[in-house]
């Protein structure tokens, strides 16, 4: 039998935070996010939608990034799939009991080839849900984890990868000016533009973003307005705006140690099996931002390393083959 | 000199309530009020644009109702001119000096001559602006008064009492069907389109409404998510709805008490002096909710005594000499 | 091999119009719908999201309701499985080629065990996408088909129907008050809360609406302003609310011939698989409209017939055999 | 007597286009504005609130800039009295008849102390309103003409001028960081946080911005996504954003030509005579953005020129005597 493995979707991650209670304060407080256990290095969140145990964990750190990235599968035997997928090319892999982290089941923990460290499991505790308990609204609203962005040395390998062996679909691709190089890939499992975006970065591995669905425009524009009144205003690095990719109404923050995160609402559902990736210009303006300003410098030159299974340490990084940035924004940087 | 009394605004109104704790808890707590001072029988309340004390007291009372209108005018010499002008007409005149009322100047008390107990004052005491305070907003983020709904027995002696000695303006009003007789006029001294709306009623003296800005659009759907999260969906009486006259986007609610409140976003700024009234026909559905839904009996049958500011007594009322409602909602009603 | 009809989602619908010219006026120039083609007896409408060819037919014909429910497939094996399923209880089969109805490859037609005409297809033209066309948006901003709700005599048959045969999940479900029968069941395949709502109602074979995206809130208040002011109010049934089942943003609209539609926004998504459904009580008031207002008689009383695919005629249906409506809403019908 | 002019508001202005055409596809076609009435060189525009023949022109010139800037006062006597204050400081005052400017009532030209070419009315054609015309409604949903921003050389002298010769309140108002001196100041004579915005900038006389209300929020937000649809991104310069100062949720735009103007909404009412302003500090970041993004060096760099009355061209401008910018922007700028 060739049967693939049968990802669900991205669900959830880990950052890095170097103060556990600044950290809280400033997810669960300040955005939003609901707590649902915590435990003496850890806090374990989820969104409003979410009836899972968490789609974010803040873990003490010595150092901020990303403590790994995890994919919800539907059942032991795809964990058994992914083994021997893996196996040949894997950095690391470890099978670990349940609730080695909290709420999950058993799981398999994987270096990628490409150095990211990624989790896979097919059960999560059920917790009550928060959709309709609306007087605990706050922040952004946060409803759900929605995709991670990974910064690849190129395309190409991550693409044919996750789209031959994994079976993710692409709703949108970025190709550079000479249409001959794949500069980003917008993939999903679930029904909805992406559950990964590959992207070219300052480095890799690296992850240069979480993004977590804000309720709508108003609760997006409403945290905008919490994190000024709080005089968190630093925290904010670019948006909001319209990404032309995607359709996404977006925004995106830094956490207390540099994190960073985008909330955003707005893009589409994409159920059809035939769909045709849309293909946008690395050179055209909107594909960024649809209302045509540029991303700040630090969009392009900042990003947040991954963390090593098997000694807790960030993993170096190497430069990308691919041009970094549209030629457009050297302009002001020569 | 022949100057009328300047008025500024439609300044706060008292609402009676038979268990303050719970009204607090409904109006502070659930509605988005910010509570100013409390006193061993009254709470002070403001909305978040509000700079002055309170636009809205709670009053612990034996039966719900009006405690008292007030309008802020622009000096003493106003309070004066109130007194020569009321003095024929007025069943009960009164000065008050300075904080007999908490946060207020010195005011004049005045049962008018339809029975309404008013408060006239030109001073009020400045308190902290929350507009920027976001981080606070919560349920309707409700901002500041905006009107009262005063029920009489015909509108014609009360429309010209106030616009040729009071000196407010029409912006809008409501004539029976053959155009022989107002049925309903919203009145204004600030530059919206209303501080006074007269209307017909189940009896008079009553307060149909006090209205109530509501931050938003999306700041009025929150609360009526947070109405329905708490299990208190029964104080929702109408709406949410767009009415005709005004353009406002509104909701009715009542308290515990049954006392009715509206919130409302979305009318218009009115500045010039040479506006000529909009005129409705009482017949036409679209003048009570534009997109054609009817309101319910409770909203023609049921609305506010107003108490006798000499016994604290509910004024006894009378029937109106109008049509109380147009006759389209008697279709359901034999 | 034992394998599922594998369907993707309920992808369009067909009503039955009086007037193709005054439909194409409303559901086009008022509502939003964009017109993919016209043909002498029928128009193909889209969405503002859809790249497919239509997700709903205006075919002009004698009397209204509808004319047809349609699911797409993931390929042709899938209309083969079908064809075995449907074969022992189906009233009606046909297997029409490609083109029969414009923009569908080949389709299998089945008037169902309840008598329910409904199309299976795999393939649908691809066009334009107008998701990014802000300039042409109007109306309601219509994204796409949501969800058909069914009128059955009884719910248990049609759910076990949907779940075990054709792989539908259950988001949610309402029972009657004694929790004994079921009466109604949000079922779905594409990864949202519903893509077919099993209810009770007047009469079956029926249907009570279909359910179609609106953009956002502010996208769905905005048509009810236009409808307002082209005078066509009259065509606005019930709402603007909030569903407790499902949590949606909801509004209902008739058409010139008396369809109903619901526009909609605000649902959730549902990507995993051992997703519990949520259980509401028939006499649970905020079921329906979690702000608590009831919903109109007609709401109950009236639903679509639907056709006969062999004659064109519609359906003679028969009444249900459990309760119509919630006991509650009797208290004002006696 | 020592009557002071009543000015109502600023009532409108004439932007300069060199391409008539051009601009009312821009303005009206893509912003929103209401066209009132065409002549062989100009176009009359209102928004939909409005219900006075114009709130902005649209003059053809060879060059872009501002043709003047319009007050309406409460009557005939007012214009006297602007005459007789005027008369010493005036470069040039000039009565012009009825409809010498379409719609206007006989007026009052005057060059000012500073340059600028200033218009006084009391009379203005009244036109349709368009408020529940919804189904007209596009791009911005514009409103009416809320403010215009006049640039200074220092803000002391006009500050006294406006306050306590033409009776305007101060809103707010920005001071340099040592407190010395002002940077700027919100004025208004309506009952909102401003008519008058009066600033530094490039040069003296300028107008930064004419300032007009978008309908809300999502308005704005549509508008946005319009600009973006037709590829005329490049004419957003900043936003949207919130304003620290007036809480305006806002939007800056060019013209095919270049003026600017903005596009707001979310301000607050200001009724009370007692105001106390609002004093910012010009190193405050969340003076001009709450949310902490730096203004474009355009903002900073460019502004509107004036016209002559009397020759029509563009009046030379002057530095200003006062820091044009705060000193943190300069930090990227050395």
């Amino acid at each position: 039998m060739n049967r693939i493995p049968q990802i669900i979707r991205t669900a959830h991650l880990e950052y890095r935070v170097t103060n556990l209670a600044q950290a809280r304060e400033y997810y669960v407080d300040t955005l939003g996010f609901v707590e649902t256990e915590a435990t003496s290095d850890a806090l374990y969140l989820r969104g409003l939608e979410d009836r899972n145990h968490h789609c974010l964990i803040l873990r003490q750190a010595d150092t901020p990034g990303i403590g790994h990235v995890a994919f919800q599968v539907y059942g032991p035997e795809d964990l058994a799939l992914l083994e021997t997928l893996y196996r040949p090319s894997a950095q690391f892999m470890e099978r670990v009991p349940a609730n080695t982290e909290r709420g999950l089941g058993e799981a398999l923990r994987i270096q990628d080839q490409w150095g990211f460290p990624l989790e896979f499991f097919w059960k999560n505790a059920k917790v009550a849900w928060q959709l309709q308990r609306y007087q605990n609204y706050h922040g952004f609203d946060v409803m759900r984890l929605d995709h991670v962005s990974l910064l690849l040395p190129s395309i190409d390998p991550a693409y044919r990868w996750y789209t031959e062996q994994l079976g993710f679909g692409c709703s949108e691709m970025t190709v550079t000016a000479d249409k001959s190089t794949k500069w980003g890939a917008w993939l999903h499992r679930k029904q909805t533009s992406h559950d990964l975006a590959l992207q070219i970065g300052v480095g890799s591995p690296m992850v240069h973003h979480a993004s977590f669905i804000s309720g709508s425009v108003p609760s997006l524009l409403r945290g905008l307005d919490v994190l000024g009144a709080q005089g968190d205003h630093r925290f904010i690095e670019r948006g909001p705006g319209r990404h032309g990719t995607t359709n996404a109404f977006f925004l995106y923050l830094r956490d207390p140690d540099g994190n960073r995160l985008e909330l955003f609402t707005g893009d589409y559902l994409l159920t059809d099996p035939d769909w045709d990736p849309i293909v946008w210009n690395l050179e055209d303006e909107q594909r960024q931002t649809f209302w045509g300003a540029d991303a700040p410098d630090s969009w392009f030159n900042e990003a947040m390393g991954v963390a090593n299974w098997a000694t807790g340490q960030i993993v170096p990084t190497t430069a990308p083959t691919v041009q970094t940035r549209p030629t457009y924004l050297n302009r002001n940087n020569d």
